[in-house]
């Protein structure tokens, strides 16, 4: 028996399907919204039918827009012969940023994952290499995460990439910056060890 | 600057003005909504807008409903002598699941606190005592939360009610069943000496 009416139970139901979301949360959830008036729920309601309508992936690099092409796709002051391939669209803003790349991006929505079934053409490899084909790049950097998933994705790309003849490089990896050498984990150190560069 | 579409960012603003969101779990959340079918995002939206526009409160006991009485309110098998009052919903949940508890339920829809300037007026003190003067209630059971502004509520309405010569009782403080002496906190350790039964 449930003590929630139809509706609620129906909206509860909605939360605790979100990622991270668990029931007690989703129940909060969905009580904070029938606390709030009658216009701001419905404001919610619209805010998911607008975004969900009106945005949709860049033609040229697969980021978020609203537009046909992306910010940074439209924009001229962005120099097209470096892309940086990203997982997810969150990553081109935490890549934004740290105000040091002046590239294009690529965004493939997720990474291979032989365990969750996402292979090749599940994500945006394809328009990646056409994109590569058509424009005039010199240097593809592979941002994915440092995660299995990253690294095996990176891998694939880079190898497909080959026969383009440009420059396929990867992130850094090493201590992150204002860090202490005893809290970074085994493999950043030998990592930050390989990678170590004059000074 | 942003870097996501203006749409998105209404959209990521709702889900993070809703409790125990941060913004960076507002992004993953309105970056999954985005990444489900144009139907199920509807649907989301759809659960909002039906949920706030049908459930209100039960005419008699303030729980939600979608009915004019609450389920537990319409049963003729509960016993109407005895009223519990709660501070939230979801609390009638977590008494029910108790299964010991067979009488009626009166929400207050928050608990008196200066700090958050919440006063008598601002919960539903006011439908408790109608209600208490309409029928023939023998037993009113405080189960606000054990905290300062539950506390300070279950006084302040156990003083309300003293005119009407009416037994007001408070849920019994105490050790948990199957927790451990060892990790009870000394004040629940003090209630439970002095509140002991004998056996």
């Amino acid at each position: 028996m449930s003590f929630f009416p139809a509706s609620l139970e129906n909206l509860i139901d909605k939360f605790a399907a979100l990622p991270g979301i668990g029931r007690k949360s989703a129940q909060r959830l969905a009580f904070y919204l029938l606390s709030q008036s009658e216009d701001e729920a419905k404001s919610f309601a619209e805010a998911i039918i607008e975004a969900k309508s009106s945005v949709h992936c860049c033609k040229v690099c697969q980021n978020l827009t609203e537009g046909e092409l992306c910010q940074i796709c439209a924009s001229d002051r962005r120099d097209r012969s470096i892309i940086c391939v990203v997982s997810e669209p969150r990553d081109v803003l935490s890549i934004e940023r740290g105000r040091e790349y002046n590239g294009t991006y690529h965004v493939l929505h997720g990474a291979l994952s032989p365990m969750s079934h996402i292979g090749p053409e599940d994500i945006k490899i394809k328009e990646l290499l056409v994109r590569i084909s058509q424009e005039d790049v010199e240097e593809v950097i592979m941002a994915t995460n440092p995660d299995t998933e990253g690294e095996a994705t990176a891998m694939y790309i880079s190898r497909l990439l080959k026969p383009f003849n440009i420059k396929v490089t990867r992130l850094a990896y090493g201590i992150p910056v204002g860090s202490n050498l005893e809290f970074a984990d085994d493999a950043t150190l030998s990592r930050a060890i390989m990678g170590r560069t004059e000074i």
